[in-house]
């Protein structure tokens, strides 16, 4: 007879990434233990030892994994065109992103606190990398005479903080749709490094 | 002879309000315990409840406290003038104001999911004040035909969240002074809201 489900870490390892992602959202990583998560699963605290060696490598794996998730979704979505192009799509797709995981975003900037050195300097890594994005897109448009930003790196991370602040107060169903903040966001930012 | 100390009250206070603001801003509100508190500020954890009947209140307190100080900062930097002048006082302000309280500020956005519905309620309801002030300053400019803004409250959240954004890598002795950081996040402010 043909197995019909997966093996335990097929399925139990989504299992406890997303039970340690909403409690390390909810209560913070330092106030949530190994024995929360795993009655959370529903397993014994000493079966989840297979799944993840320590609560680090879970935090660890969560944050890498939103930074990778984000890095390959934006690849997906690039196109080539002018910078003026290119920028409206970067601050239409980083609103889309980051609204559809509060979570991932939430833990990704409030517990770089608790990350050990190492896998700090492994998420800073993955993050430079997406703000090196930008980055290149303002110089672009800096050289095409379009923008007129005197740091670009400053500039990145202004635009990118203000397009993360979305997820502080945006909420499915309220007064402005999604297309509608990505409209009033992407007015903003043009202006805001404009010539 | 004359008392040269002043109750516990008064020294005590200010401690464990410093202790907790520390700890909660390293480890999570809800990672820290009482006894924790007491033991940084060196009482018994029972000596602690003379100053502050529970933790809920104690992070109340300190949150409370920094709205208040930003209002009362606020209303001592408020100067008349043309909306582009007050949208210029007010960046300068606000990054001065959070560059130099990291761990309130980190706590004020973190620690909000750790109130009590009628505690949010308060919070909000400052934080509300000293967002209106800024979307006063928007109404004006776009009422002298200065400023271009088709939503001004999602335009004040906007500048908000880039210049609160400033605490995420502004560093004393870094790359940028903090007079080079409000002038590159002044000249981007102007343009985001421009007509």
């Amino acid at each position: 007879m043909a197995r019909t489900t997966g093996s335990h870490s097929d399925i139990t390892g989504p299992r406890v990434r997303a039970a340690a992602l909403s409690l390390f959202a909810q209560h913070g990583f330092a106030a949530v233990s190994m024995r929360q998560i795993a009655k959370d699963v529903g397993v014994q605290a000493g079966a989840l030892y297979n799944y993840t060696p320590d609560k680090q490598s879970l935090l660890f794996d969560l944050m890498q994994t939103h930074m990778q998730e984000l890095l390959e979704a934006r690849a997906e979505a690039f196109e080539e065109g002018s910078a003026m192009a290119r920028l409206e799509a970067f601050t239409r797709f980083h609103i889309r992103f980051h609204s559809q995981r509060p979570e991932e975003v939430f833990i990704a900037y409030m517990e770089l606190r608790n990350l050990t050195p190492e896998n700090f300097a492994r998420i800073e890594g993955l993050r430079r990398r997406y703000e090196d994005e930008l980055e290149a897109i303002l110089q672009a448009g800096v050289g095409e005479g379009l923008f007129a930003v005197s740091d670009t790196k400053i500039a990145t991370l202004a635009v990118i903080a203000m397009l993360t602040g979305v997820n502080t107060w945006y909420r499915e169903g309220g007064r402005l749709s999604l297309d509608e903040v990505e409209r009033i966001y992407w007015d903003m930012v043009r202006k805001s490094v404009s010539a």
